[in-house]
């Protein structure tokens, strides 16, 4: 039996999330049924983490048993002529039998985007929150900078998580702006060693609420004190976020 | 009566391109069906020109009569609350009567999109070609050389199309590429007075076909010289151009 590991990327709009569902298509559901379809492998695919309905990927990491000898490269090739096209297997490895695409994780890197202007081009729309409303740059540039290290990240969460410890470490977060023609195009990046439910998208929606001067910039450094939601924002929409990248230790032979 | 010069931007994936169709949609019928319905008055929505099934656009320039007098911004922002997510305003003037925007048109430019890997990002897939033999970067970049300036370009169109003269100047073509995780990402920009039906994908198609080694580089000099279609490449597919924007003499009052 192999370990094969995927680096996998989608456009998440039309699923409804990465998990298998009751209702609606997950793309683990969809992986396993290519791969079962393909190779006759019932085969159960473990994501690095879920991610919900609407939110895209560039780099989600998946892996799952197979029986079957065909090279990395000619399954890479199989796969993505099965799938459909909005979801993609941007690499292929076999790993180590140890290897466990959630439990391994060292490092999970978000990047949430929205545009600030009147009006957002149409091809933004998939994956670009639109808020109309001025922003503060600069205040949402420094209401950031506490969450940078190890944190209770309670207040973070949405209420129906289930982690046992909502303590975490934020390895770096950062705001780009880029000026454009109709508005401002924002990405706040996020690399951490792992994420509370929401835990992005929350981060995402206070920081837009202190741009809007909505709530006040000490805000987000108060919640990790008083471990208080409600000093927050709204959980920003899913549409915006985009799961970039998941580290892993050498061991395991991902490359 | 007013003239109205609007400012598009659309992802044309799901309509049947710029003009009013038999069967499909257009999104002319879309933009005078929206404003009709608003305001009451039967317009007739003037393009700069046409765009195929499947071409995007972010500054499509189309003009309208109407008696209302409602204030431009406020235009703008009934019309994009009652549009179409994928059909967005971006700006609203009221120009000088005499405007036209098919003959009034001094300088159009379209960027081609292209993705060159084994693999491309879903991302991509609404807006970006994507090739997957290897293509080469100086080959491509050397081939669109002598299309700069005014000539024949009559081996550059579809059997179908009907102008009278064959002849444009291309002001400026260039060919940007960017290196990136999965594969290079090629913009070919081109600008010039008015282009021929088809001859930005037909360009687009010949690039490709230089980079991939299966037509001589100076294929698209010599289509100039003998005016023959057969030098040339397929037409690239619709989904890779965009018409960025359309420019016009400063006495029409648009900004």
């Amino acid at each position: 039996m192999r370990r094969i590991a995927l680096t996998i990327a989608y456009d998440g709009t039309d699923y409804a999330g990465w998990q298998r569902q009751e209702e609606g298509l997950g793309i683990q559901q969809v992986l396993e049924e290519t791969i079962e379809c393909q190779f006759g492998e019932k085969v159960r695919v473990m994501g690095s983490g879920r991610t919900d309905a609407g939110v895209h990927a560039e780099g989600q990491i998946a892996a799952f048993d197979m029986e079957h000898p065909i090279p990395e490269e000619n399954l890479k090739r199989a796969l993505n002529s099965n799938l459909p096209e909005d979801i993609r297997i941007m690499k292929v490895q076999e790993v180590s039998p140890e290897f466990q695409p959630q439990f391994s994780a060292k490092r999970k890197t978000y990047v949430y985007r929205f545009f600030n202007g009147p009006v957002m081009l149409p091809q933004y729309r998939r994956t670009c929150h639109h808020v109309k409303r001025k922003l503060d740059r600069e205040a949402m540039e420094r209401c950031i900078k506490p969450l940078q290290g190890e944190h209770d990240f309670l207040a973070f969460r949405a209420s129906k998580a289930e982690s046992t410890t909502t303590v975490r470490t934020i390895f770096d977060i950062s705001l780009q702006a880029k000026e454009e023609e109709y508005g401002t195009f924002y990405e706040l990046k996020v690399c951490g060693n792992g994420f509370l439910y929401n835990m992005v998208r929350i981060i995402a929606g206070s920081v837009i609420e202190v741009g809007k001067g909505h709530i006040p910039e000490n805000n987000l450094e108060r919640a990790l004190e008083e471990k208080e939601r409600t000093l927050l924002g709204p959980t920003a929409p899913a549409w915006g976020l985009m799961l970039l990248s998941v580290e892993y230790d050498d061991a395991f032979g991902l490359r």
